[in-house]
């Protein structure tokens, strides 16, 4: 029979897809002595088993838990349900993967009618009983039995308005006892059951409830934004509870062992004194800084530092770790490596390899490559600050500069996102509903809550500034404004959060462009050292350029060069070239082109130096350029002089069905030869006076794009080299450049071959070949990709994710038939999964020689590209 | 060094390629001892070397073509460009493939100011002489100098109208010493050279003629017509002159061995007493049948019966022969297989195998599998044209019925074409010129000419109506109509042609199922047992159904079922479930469809028998079902009680930027399953009344189209499957079934392990699986690959003949994995490739099971599976 329940004491950390990170963890802090309260874990594959049988949970398992319960009790001498000595547990998931906030917890799980009394008399502190008995009801009932939290709420807050306290530790137990009356009438009201004073029954709904959260709709949304496949399911934990909350010798807290948002190295954390863990992590009150446990309780706080000592060392890795002091005793409730700032994550990995924890690969696969990213985008102009105004302060619960409008709620802030709109998401406390607005929003500011509340833990997760408990500000969410003093701070208004310093400024602040940092400089070399592929750019123009080598570029693989002509001036020549009925006339529009486009391959080439540059000739149909309205083309009609009726028949014609599918790429070169001819002939002339000013050797690597046939290839390339050596001949000039193609459709990767034999690289246009590959349109696929995701159809959009099965055999494919015509030709990808780290670990598996992405994406792909190397040592042929 | 030059001698029937058809034919006849003038070849590999060099003769050649004139002087005992005794020779163009009046042909070369006297008084025949000089100057003029033929024609013209007579003939030989002047003079105004006297430059001029006319404009659209290579290039064949035309016991005359139009095994031709060949074939005197020769000259009438039966026999095909008598000699000038109708090529075969000339497998490869479609056209229904008026008759020179408009130039047929019209172009006679308004047109009907003049082979060549030398008729192109007694016809009136009987009726003739014929369908039967591959039709109703099988259909490949949509009934509710904001909306618009398609669904399995039946599910996006202009949108609006505006959004919101790539196939089945459920209800459901009522077996091939993944085919065949059982379950019915998918999309074919797991059989959806594989958008690439043609990129448009290389590579690709996932998967094709001959021969070698394509090509893919089949005897893996 399957195994579905271990002990902790039967698991190590590596059996975490069976038993869950936290399951995982406890099993191991259990093996290496630590103070954990015993307990046991129902494993994922149950969870799993749960769902297949109908989302019902089976007698063998009721009978496994059972004797693994039992066995917690003979060992702790307690007994679940009993009046003395009684035993209550946590009940918590833990998934392989974690999942912050997302999944539920219940505590104090045994209590009824009866064990309350008991345990009032056992600790001599009634009110810690019922104030357990109280928190569980409310709990269970809002996990296991799905009542509205703010029921409960507000019941316990009309007490605390009736007796005119602030806090609820100053709630007494006859309070408690009333209150608890009431949570119990309310279960009655909305669930129309007695509160189950069975405590097996508490414990079997609340399994069930922690395996139901799996599929709520929060935990399906992070698992779709953090890529987390839906079939890991989640583990049940269930530990001996022990309470922070029985007085003055109690308490409880989460602590990491370095800071989250800097990486420095030192305990960084928060406790509060006679409270239950939930009190710190939900951010209902604002806890201490560890560092005050030191003066209150030296004892516990120097075996906590001994710990977190030990489990850095023993994880090698930056540690969040739960605590709990039950009278004076230290319990370690939970540990996991801590989730952390682009910059913290930097920062530790590179200080570990100096601390000779971690060699230099363990370091570079400590980071998540598109975490980086947020490492270069912009922070607060320093100068602009200083004349900035302070609205308030809180906690720099998460790094990094935004700036936006007020705005009061998720929904909000969500369309105001879809009107184009940056948004501040400005809130009490954020919880786990928040989750999309949160997305949506340019940075995050909370009213209440720590360091590690909700709010501050999800935004260090998605890398976006937040400041989290400003308990300064007293927000109407209903009226929307906030208030900060006497001033006022509407919805729509701009402010702007400073999430290093914890400081919200009125006003929009402009910023600059961030630092990169020393560590950072540091950890890409180690990355440059141990990846094999190169890394280029997608640049346009030689601003984005030389952002691109700042970024560490070593060329750029993809130069379109249809962008250079939507400027004013120069859409008024292509319009007039698309007009003309002669090629005369086309290519004296064309002439107009030529210095601008010669100007800014100059620039480019400048620019990037030594490094290769690669230009895709023009690639859009030429409707692109007209316009579509009547007012527009009406005005245009007047511009060009011709009537509009002449013009709308222009436009109509040149409109197609499937446009994607059309006359567009190298297929306009052939019916206008012209146009590549001006684009060669603007290139070749921008590397010749390049090379003669700047005595840079330019090697321009002329791009055809759309190429589905070798013969259509040899026609185009004829066009290119006939131009190109006119240039030459009659500039007496020396150049060399090469003439390649995209493979972008899949006629081209399977004659390969063919192509191959012409043309001197390939890049892999993966955006058009995923289109054509899939038959989806871009454009329109929008209007199922979703639905499709949702029905596990697609396990992730093929655009944003190379799909290896089948666009990538194709280029496998492409990339041998490619090989056999020509060992030594150039591989590249320039599509949008150039910058994707799954798919660039597929690129260094296929051999390329460079993947081509987006500026702000060269660091992401030079970290992947190490990872890739790192993952598959031996694999790359 | 190459040998360039051949002798009639030195060559044979084999070497086609390098001699050309004529060439070759010519070689062969003399080796087998005809009376054939002596002569040479000019090799098709010098016409390429002749391109290659920039569309020049070189030297080498120049000397090699001396060598040989001087042995062909020696063996005449004749000189070319001397006074006494003469040469005159023909220079003609002959290719490896026939192309009958697309090249240039010229006559009497050697003639000159000089020899013309000489050869007058050597043959004693001044009028002769002078004549030959004529017509030389002409055809010189014409072909070499490209000055426009009518302006000779014009002075020969006044001429006879001057001297008022009808017949060249008659002219004295100082009448044509008079027009040689003129003649001359035309040459020297419009070229301004001298007519040239040097015989050797009008020999070098000529063979460089012939070499260009390979890409004359005429030459190229028939290349492209019928499918020739551009590279075979043509050969020039230099023949010692004979005579025709040197007096009473002179003549000349073509004759095919059997009747072209019927296969008839009897002489069938033309000879014109005193003519050369050219007054024939350009059918400017109306000849004499072949049988008056018998009577006028019998020994040569003799001798040419023994010739052409010793041709057939040695060619073992129908021969087209051309033959000149001079001074009572018998030359043969040119053999060839002979142009024929379908009627007749299928006739010929079947009776050459009766007389033991061939095998089975010989006849059928005799057959243009294309060909055949023309014999399954309609005929006049006979009642009808009991009824019908005769206007006048003429020549049946091509087989079949036509009724049209009347139009009298090529480029009125072609727009009358291009507004949806049925033309018949009426002619004096036709040229090559004519040719794109020959094709455009439903017929052919010409007032000159005979049964060999270029209508009439052109238009058997094209299964094409004609009725030639309809000589009663008097048409004035000018003032757009023609007179038949006292009675105009105008342009836009309707006539119908009898090809079978060469009559013209008045009125648009309502026209009949064409009769299968016995040899027709004896030959089907021998290709029915030779074709390994099945041979399935496109039937979307019964009538389509029926006539397929009469045509030999086994079974129903592609039923599209979106067509049953369109009918006034069903377009409402189709609409009105479009509309549907709700499942249960739409679920009770389907509702209305489901008796409709059960009952199509019901018709066809009860037409169809046993043959199994492929049905496809709905493909097409819904915006097809929607209207798109704005009137149309305001009555649907109306008719389904919704604003203007509401209906306005829903087709917007349906519009998609590329809707090949869109939101169609099986991907509606994902968003709106309840329209598949009602699909496959109706299919389940009328095989069990089919099965019940008729004692039918069904089993019904469903078919899921667009996949693209398994786990979409997965989720879709799921739908099937449950929908299908729910029915079987509650009908307590038995019923077999299969569920496949198109393979149409590029993943689907490199992933086609997975989905043949779980599909039960493939059929290409090849006319999709072109669009993406090439990405050409087929409503698109019209605006450039006519260009891709004439540039020689597209060798033939892949929508038409499937692309091996490419999209044939991704069908090779989908056999073999589909096959090692289940071996014995069944295999098919339903685009419109799978009745193209070229296509099905690649399907054959891809081990299908099946081909299917719309009734009328079923007998096409019967004989062109039957020929692949012979073509590849131990190439089917």
């Amino acid at each position: 029979m399957k195994k579905y329940v271990y002990s902790f004491n039967e698991g190590t950390a590596a059996m975490k897809s069976l038993l869950g990170g936290k399951g995982a963890n406890l099993a191991e802090m259990t093996k290496i002595g630590l103070p954990v309260p015993s307990g046991f874990t129902v494993t994922t594959e149950a969870c799993n088993e749960y769902y297949n049988a109908g989302e019902k949970l089976w007698n063998e398992l009721k009978e496994e838990v059972l004797n693994h319960l039992a066995n917690l009790e003979e060992k702790m001498g307690k007994r679940l349900g009993a009046v003395e000595n009684t035993l209550l547990v946590s009940v918590r998931s833990g998934s392989p993967i974690s999942m912050p906030g997302m999944m539920d917890t219940i505590l104090n799980l045994g209590l009824n009618d009866e064990t309350v009394e008991g345990l009032a008399s056992a600790t001599n502190n009634p009110r810690f009983a019922y104030d357990s008995y109280r928190r569980f009801i409310q709990m269970f009932g809002d996990v296991v039995l799905e009542i509205p939290k703010y029921k409960f709420d507000s019941i316990l807050e009309k007490k605390k308005d009736e007796k005119n306290i602030e806090e609820d530790t100053d709630l007494t137990a006859v309070d408690l006892q009333v209150i608890i009356e009431e949570y119990k009438a309310i279960v009655k009201r909305e669930k129309n059951i007695d509160f189950p004073q069975d405590v097996k029954d508490q414990l079997f709904m609340s399994i069930e409830a922690v395996f139901r959260s799996w599929n709520n709709p929060r935990a399906k949304v992070y698992r779709n934004l953090n890529d987390i496949s839906d079939t890991l399911g989640t583990a049940v934990n269930i530990q001996s509870m022990v309470f922070g909350n029985m007085g003055e010798t109690s308490g409880t807290g989460v602590a990491f062992t370095r800071d989250p948002s800097t990486g420095e190295k030192k305990l960084f954390g928060e406790f509060l004194m006679n409270a239950q863990g939930e009190d710190v992590v939900a951010g209902i009150r604002t806890p201490k800084p560890i560092e005050e446990l030191r003066s209150k309780m030296p004892q516990a706080y120097d075996r906590f530092l001994e710990v977190a000592n030990l489990l850095e060392e023993h994880y090698k890795d930056m540690q969040d770790i739960e605590f709990t002091i039950e009278n004076s005793n230290l319990y370690i409730l939970q540990t996991r490596n801590g989730k952390r700032t682009a910059l913290a994550a930097v920062n530790i990995a590179v200080d570990m390899v100096k601390e000779e924890r971690l060699t230099k690969e363990e370091a570079i696969m400590r980071i998540d490559p598109l975490q980086v990213e947020k490492l270069l985008h912009p922070t607060f102009d320093e100068e602009e600050l200083k004349k900035a105004t302070e609205i308030t302060r809180g906690l720099p619960a998460s790094s990094g500069a935004a700036t936006g409008k007020i705005y009061f709620t998720p929904e909000d802030v969500v369309a105001a996102k879809n009107r184009g709109e940056k948004a501040i998401l400005v809130r009490m406390e954020t919880s786990p509903e928040d989750i999309e607005g949160m997305v949506a929003s340019e940075g995050i500011l909370t009213a209440r809550g720590g360091m590690t509340s909700h709010a501050a833990v999800v935004a260090r997760g998605m890398g976006k500034c937040c400041i989290a408990g400003a308990g300064e500000i007293r927000i109407e969410e209903s009226n929307k404004f906030f208030k900060a003093g006497e001033r006022l701070y509407r919805e729509g208004e701009y402010i702007s959060l400073d999430g290093n310093q914890g400081i919200v400024y009125e006003g929009e602040i402009p910023t600059t462009e961030s630092q990169l940092t020393e560590n950072f400089v540091e950890l890409m070399t180690w990355a440059d050292n141990i990846r094999q592929l190169k890394i280029r750019t997608n640049a346009d123009t030689s601003r984005d350029a030389e952002k691109a080598i700042e970024f560490g570029a070593e060329g750029i693989g993809l130069c379109r060069t249809e962008h250079m002509f939507f400027e004013e001036s120069r859409i008024y020549a292509i319009r007039k070239m698309i007009l003309s009925t002669t090629e005369e006339a086309r290519r004296n529009a064309l002439e107009q082109l030529l210095p601008m486009q010669r100007q800014d391959f100059a620039e480019i080439f400048k620019a990037m130096g030594p490094r290769p540059v690669t230009i895709r000739l023009l690639d859009p149909p030429l409707h692109e350029f007209l316009p579509h309205d009547e007012e527009d083309i009406k005005q245009l009609a007047e511009k060009m002089e011709v009537s509009y009726y002449q013009l709308q028949e222009i436009v109509n014609d040149l409109k197609e069905m499937n446009p994607m599918l059309g006359h567009r790429g190298c297929r306009l070169a052939v019916t206008y030869p012209e146009i590549y001819e001006m684009q060669v002939k603007a290139i070749i002339e921008a590397a010749i006076i390049v090379k003669e000013k700047e005595g840079i050797n330019v090697i321009p690597e002329i791009m055809i794009p759309l190429i589905g046939e070798i013969k259509e290839f040899q026609y185009v390339k004829g066009i290119v080299e006939r131009t190109a050596k006119e240039i030459l001949v009659e500039r007496k000039a020396d150049l060399q450049y090469l003439i390649g193609t995209m493979i972008e459709i899949p006629r081209a990767a399977v004659t390969a071959d063919e192509i191959a034999a012409e043309a001197e690289f390939f890049s892999f246009g993966t955006n058009d070949l995923t289109q054509m590959t899939y038959g989806y349109s871009r454009d329109d696929a929008g209007k199922f990709i979703g639905e499709y995701k949702e029905k596990n159809i697609l396990e992730k959009d093929p655009f944003q994710r190379i799909d290896r099965k089948g666009v990538g055999k194709l280029m496998e494919i492409a990339v041998k038939l490619g090989k056999t015509a020509r060992p030594n030709i150039k591989l590249g990808i320039c599509g949008e999964h150039g910058g994707d780290p799954n798919s660039i670990e597929f690129c260094h598996l296929l051999n390329l020689d460079y993947v081509s992405c987006s500026p702000y994406r060269v660091p992401v792909a030079r970290l992947a590209a190490a990872q890739a190397a790192i993952n598959n040592k031996d694999q790359r042929k």
